[in-house]
């Protein structure tokens, strides 16, 4: 067994140390799978406190991917997730020296390989979404979801009919008036997370445009929040599947016909400056849903395990 | 303004990576403490998401103290704490490579100068404790908190008089017939917070015997669960206060009148192996409280700041 391993800790969704959202990833690409327990990467997910800590591997097929990706969080092994994405291909490309070089990235993970692109003058990394099916969410379930939404006790209106969103978590979308709605409201966490158990759903994503929308632009500038009181989390800090589930959601209701990008801020009410960039790309081929973001490396060492 | 200090993430009562309480520490013994600033300090220890995160200094008067320790939450600055101070002492002494050399090390902190013991053949870390109070808790008081801790719906019974225990946090002691009673306790985490901060009670101390005590014996064993809703962790996993409260609680309801060993585990419900030394020293000079344990470096490296 292993007793050493270099170890980054990264600043996901920022260009700021300490405003984005951390994960923390283990290089384990020198040492083989088998070397390392499920049990003993869970202990350290458990240990870092981090909503996620990543493991990444060299690839089962070097000709298909450029890694292997393990993702826990303190409780379980996840099959995907945004921001611990992004911020271990940066970490990727960092431990192995590509980050002025590599430009195309396949990370094999639990549900398949995700396709990323590292932009080497932005630094920012993008990946392409895999799973964005939808459902219209029942009127009653919206009821219940208001009465735990509230600002200064009055419960928050959605502007449209919240969708459940399924793309990996199960994220309920709602959608209200505008940025200051969205930033200001104060949840009922012990609430939400009994409606979320309840129904099989993995939180809440609420969503505000900053600005009224223009028919005519192709950027679309929105605030968001990611609520996921049922796992422990009342508030996520800045949310890469949040962003996917909001996309999607926003082609449902203004079917873009013209690839779109929409600019997300997240984690002011958590004393973070979050940015995601998002994009609904409208080709021949069909529409794709991509988020992207800067990472920083901030704490940088090694892990004995 | 700096951009790079040494930095280490040692686990906090325990022999084993992974199964204690884990704390970060920053090395800022090379610069001025003016360099960073204390909102940096804040935004570092609301990032890493550990329950502390430390700062090393330079002593302000070096005759008098070894270190200057200032100790943040991700919500604010503390002016003492337990298992950041055995931490923050280990990683001193490995920063200064005087792990073999060093027994006797003073701390300034808020609270004034803390006296450490390091035992260089077992790598144990003791402190002695400055702020023994306690007080007896109102009978209304009790049964609230009863109503809150429960075991599969039925409360659980103190076997004598809970206090509250002046610290530094402000815990109340809550001593059950055994180590499993204690062990297998399922508090209502959302009445605990109200009750707690209605009275201004940091968190609850639960405590059990392992064994029937033997009035010759100057050994005791123990089972402790430390919990802090209020302060948004439902469970500590190995607390260091909640030792000094727990014994000074013991010294009370037992009045030993020799030095007697308090050996405590604690972590279990949460896949941590926690091991506490306490220690009531009873001399010519009086009665003292102290509680030790080993720590170990996990992540080391450096932090980007």
């Amino acid at each position: 067994m292993v007793n050493k391993l270099l170890f980054k800790q990264m600043d996901v969704f920022t260009s700021k140390p300490f405003k984005g959202n951390p994960v923390a990833v283990v290089n384990c690409m020198d040492i083989s799978e088998d070397e390392i327990s499920s049990e003993t990467m869970l202990s350290i997910a458990n240990w870092t406190n981090l909503s996620e800590t990543t493991f990444l591997f060299k690839p089962t097929d070097p000709t298909k991917s450029n890694y292997k990706l393990r993702i826990f969080t303190p409780a379980n092994e996840l099959p995907f997730a945004g921001h611990p994405t992004i911020g271990s291909c940066k970490a990727y490309l960092q431990f192995t020296d590509q980050i002025q070089t590599l430009k195309y990235i396949r990370q094999e993970c639990e549900v398949g390989i995700i396709d990323l692109v590292s932009d080497v003058d932005t630094g920012i990394i993008s990946l392409k979404a895999e799973k964005t099916d939808l459902d219209k969410l029942e009127a009653d379930v919206v009821k219940l979801y208001q009465e735990s939404l509230t600002n200064n006790g009055k419960p928050i209106k959605p502007i449209d009919s919240p969708y459940v969103l399924h793309v990996g978590p199960e994220w309920v979308v709602f959608l209200v008036e505008d940025s200051e709605t969205c930033y200001n409201a104060n949840p009922d966490f012990g609430k939400m997370a009994e409606i979320s158990l309840k129904y099989g759903h993995s939180g809440i994503i609420l969503a505000g445009k900053k600005s009224k929308f223009d028919e005519n632009s192709s950027v679309l500038e929105m605030e968001m929040r990611a609520f996921v009181p049922a796992y422990n989390v009342n508030e996520d800090p800045v949310c890469g599947s949040g962003s996917i589930a909001l996309i999607r959601y926003l082609q449902q209701k203004y079917n873009f016909s013209k690839t779109t990008r929409i600019n997300i801020s997240q984690g002011g009410r958590m004393t973070r400056e979050g940015h995601i960039y998002a994009e609904i790309k409208v080709t021949s081929d069909g529409i794709s849903y991509h988020c992207g973001g800067d990472a920083l490396c901030v704490v940088d060492g090694v892990i004995n395990v």
